[in-house]
């Protein structure tokens, strides 16, 4: 047997910067525009975005002497589909994008991951920005790179890792975004005060009771830290070798609350109830104490997220559900048995993974939380 | 306006042994199994190759200790599409595959590419090996990693760069091809010759001449030579940033004219005839001498390939075809006018890209070349 060493060493740079700020879409413009990259942009956005940001959107980055056109997708979860993502390399196609057009994901975490994936599978991959207009994917999911459609099978089963060149957040698009859509992101931030910052529970908490939730100051205080710790974790564990996964927190049991649903509850509803969960869980099986686990809970209740199962979601679905959830690790030593990874905490900020939890405590915790 | 910095450096490496011989099967199974990987493999090929060596390499990976599946597609390359990846990801999520699981493509180059590429994106990336049945796959397309899908709007118009962890070359899987498909892979050798060594010309036509194209001696000989000079390419040049264009010698005419025959020629046919395209061009153009231009066409016509383009194909449908070729490059700053980058060769073994040719030129060069 003869052999041949195909040598693909070498060092590589995938970073890139996060720009926070109120009113920043002309800046963002320039930027793109002198970034090196081709004048040819093709916008990604959802009907609702569209409507409402569309036009000006694409008026500040025509003015920085770029090209743009501009692809609209129906909006929601239900259309995050690999059709949806062949539609948008179809557009690209008509339009004549070739390996240096720049995409623009203008939208929620929907929008940005799939134009993430698009990006990274149109001619073998090109270039993307993140803008994104909801408080989810401000604080989390426009940072870090994962793209992704769903499948029958499961949420995000088909993704790509695919780093945006550059993440724009102005906090000017929240204005216009529905109080139910805007609390749902709130539920990622609470997730980065449990798992690194407990200040950040404080904060929430106070701004919930002062109304002051859509103020200026608090919410670039929330984002600016959001960012700051998801970026530190991906830059330690780009491809969710193993600490990523603390990103995880309440989202092991919140993806199948929200897939048991229906998805009726919207991701951050589903989060918050599996952040309840997995607070829960580590109060009887981590000592975390009861005060401490209180601070999430608490939190999550101020700003109106909810902590309990709806009465119509059997816990039967919500644990068959939980074997289809993909970061669980199939283990043939075992006999097949799923080890599913629950990322627990001993200590506010204190996170780690906990594999395979006892069906019994599982389900005693979720009885327990039945409305 | 705020900013942080993701910072994503580091060292890669991607680096994979390409092993060659002939009878390798059980030896390539026992490196599966102590490469780290976990035991659990499936196997994606087709209905063709499955009936031929299904279940001797399904054998031959169980005796080594694997747990093997296989997943077994229709034959062809109208069946590279996305829905046929979404079909693989289906089938590995009814399997439970997570991100441990082995793909091993076993097959030929669309076999491979979308192997490649549903590893690529199933789970967000997880690995796989080629395991080449067709001299086509073993000359060229298991090594480079690059995968993907053809869509309407053209040939591999979705896909990544994605490596294998490794490519096992058995020689034996050849016996079983048909003639006109070994001789389809001869067109890619004999691309090798021409860009890089002339001596692989002269070996191929006289190997043609003696009836010898099927010995042993010869087939590890140029399977083992393209495989190096395509590795030594893909290592300075992993994502086609340039050099690596040099591979497209006789594919930008060559997958024109497989378009416009509705796929009714083969690849190797079709860049059988954009090869001699090429050659030609190059002697208009660049003053490659007629006899060096004769040693391709010569080994083209010796192997039986074809150097005309068939009757029922028109020109004006190749030229069609050449401006959707993804290869081209928008430049808007030129009316939007498209840039078709051509591979010419000055000398035998001294390709370049030479980027728009005269459409006259073009037409008069294909006209000379109808049957």
């Amino acid at each position: 047997m003869n052999e041949l060493k195909v040598t693909l060493k070498g060092r590589r740079d995938d970073s890139y910067r996060i720009h926070v700020g109120e009113g920043i879409l002309e800046k963002a413009a320039m930027e793109i525009a002198r970034s090196g990259i081709d004048r040819r942009c093709v916008v990604v956005t959802d009907n609702t975005v569209d409507a409402l940001h569309g036009q000006r959107v694409q008026a500040a980055l025509e003015k920085a002497g770029l090209r743009i056109d501009r692809f609209i997708l129906p909006p929601g979860e239900e259309n995050k589909t690999i059709e949806s993502v062949v539609a948008i390399a179809a557009c690209l196609t008509s339009l004549g994008a070739d390996r240096q057009t720049l995409l623009v994901a203008l939208g929620g975490g929907v929008i940005g991951d799939m134009t993430g994936f698009a990006a990274s599978i149109y001619m073998r991959g090109i270039p993307f920005v993140q803008m994104p207009t909801t408080l989810l994917a401000q604080v989390d999911s426009s940072i870090g790179g994962k793209t992704g459609v769903d499948a029958v099978s499961g949420k995000n089963m088909l993704g790509t890792f695919h780093q945006p060149r550059a993440v724009f957040i102005d906090i000017d698009f929240l204005k216009t975004l529905p109080e139910e859509i805007f609390r749902s992101g709130l539920a990622e931030a609470i997730k980065y005060g449990a798992i690194e910052n407990p200040a950040l529970l404080y904060d929430i908490e106070k701004a919930a009771s002062e109304n002051a939730l859509r103020n200026v100051s608090f919410l670039l205080r929330i984002i600016h830290e959001s960012c700051r710790i998801k970026k530190g974790i991906v830059e330690l564990d780009e491809r969710e070798g193993g600490l990523r996964r603390i990103l995880n927190f309440g989202h092991t049991i919140g993806h199948a609350v929200e897939a048991a649903s229906g998805f009726v509850l919207s991701h951050g509803e589903a989060v918050a109830i599996g952040m309840t969960a997995a607070t829960r869980l580590s109060e009887k099986l981590h000592g975390l104490p009861f005060e401490e686990g209180e601070r999430i809970i608490s939190a999550i209740r101020a700003v109106g997220l909810p902590c309990m199962i709806p009465a119509d979601i059997g816990i039967d679905a919500v644990i068959a559900k939980l074997s289809l959830d993909k970061k669980s690790r199939d283990d043939v030593h075992k006999k097949d048995r799923k080890i599913i990874n629950y990322i627990m905490i001993s200590r506010l900020g204190k996170p780690f993974a906990h594999a395979a939890i006892d069906d019994d405590i599982l389900r005693e915790t979720l009885t327990g939380m039945m409305q």
